[in-house]
């Protein structure tokens, strides 16, 4: 068996998160697909209480929860650090993956989704959000500085998915106007040779996409 | 200046939550009650994004949201350990807390608040998310084992303000008959001294939760 297996999804962007993880320290892992309509009963022992992707398994014993399991990665491999070794900026780090995953992927969503009043509150809600990673990636390359660190990595989905759900919505949320900083985020991240690798291919995406929106 | 200052809220699980960990850890700080009908600048400049307490201010420093103010108290200062030395065991104690603020809170707080085919049906799910923890805790006397941990802090809500609401709309979720090890638990936890000294009187709880529920 296998030290290392990863169970996902190659469109999840939570599962793609445990990928790069696990590239970024060069661990090997064996990769399971999982069709998550009609899920293995491997999937539901390893994870029986979300029933969800991504399960990572060492050693026979299994981790759920993606930002979970990326902590988990940095503390049992070697390689380069995710999470920065200051205990405060590693608290920092936390809080804009915590950040970003409860307020900004659910409220950019929302404004890319929603329409007439409704829409137009949650634009401004996102808008909102938006500024505070404006801000924070005021002078940075990467939220991580001049690396990919762990924001980076938890921010695929502001950084990839959203753009493809934005321009298949007809939406124009993100501008280079109102958010310079964020959008040059974006162009950074899409373009590194890291990330560009362990993205799903947009015209896939598109294709998935169009089923769930 | 005190180098270690609390913004909190007496009547806050998530606020008792860091002053538990820094009174295990032995941290002296100065404690700021806020008032949430009308917060103070300072804590509005500390935590512009949500808002909240508890904000730990660490050397001018500061720090939001509970999960990740106890980390960093638990990298910061020598003292007991708040999560487990074992990165698989670590991993499995920010496992429980999050499921426990994002599912189990949530849960059984709609059962308690909710009636008719609504409440019936968010009983029966809140028994399901009850059970989970009623297996995690077999043999164990906390979910710490023999001494308080993360997860007993962090599910200060279940293990006592949920008892006071529960009584409060006379419901009878967690009964002995259903839940033992829970009940057992929640039990040892409301009655541990170090718990006991750090937990609101269950007079003044139930003046401000009539005022909630």
């Amino acid at each position: 068996m296998a030290e290392v297996k990863l169970f996902g999804c190659w469109y999840s962007p939570y599962s793609r998160r445990v990928e790069m993880a696990l590239k970024l320290k060069g661990v090997e892992y064996e990769y399971i697909e999982e069709d998550l309509s009609n899920k293995s009963p491997l999937l539901l022992k390893y994870n029986p209480i979300h029933k969800k992707v991504p399960v990572l398994l060492h050693n026979g014993k299994p981790i759920a929860e993606s930002s979970i399991i990326i902590e988990y990665i940095d503390e049992t491999w070697e390689g380069p650090s995710i999470l920065p070794k200051d205990p405060y900026e590693r608290a920092m780090a936390r809080f804009w993956v915590k950040f970003i995953d409860e307020k900004c992927a659910v409220g950019m969503l929302k404004a890319c989704t929603s329409s007439g009043e409704e829409g137009e509150k949650a634009k401004k809600e996102a808008a909102q959000l938006i500024q505070f990673l404006e801000e924070e990636l005021k002078g940075k390359k990467f939220f991580g500085g001049d690396n990919i660190g762990l924001v980076d990595i938890s921010a695929n989905f502001i950084g990839y998915w959203f753009g493809i759900i934005q321009e298949l919505k007809g939406q124009e949320l993100l501008t280079k106007e109102k958010f310079p900083n964020f959008c040059e985020w974006v162009n950074e991240y899409v373009n590194n040779k890291f990330i560009k690798e362990n993205l799903p291919l947009k015209d896939k995406m598109i294709e998935i996409l169009k089923a769930f929106l």
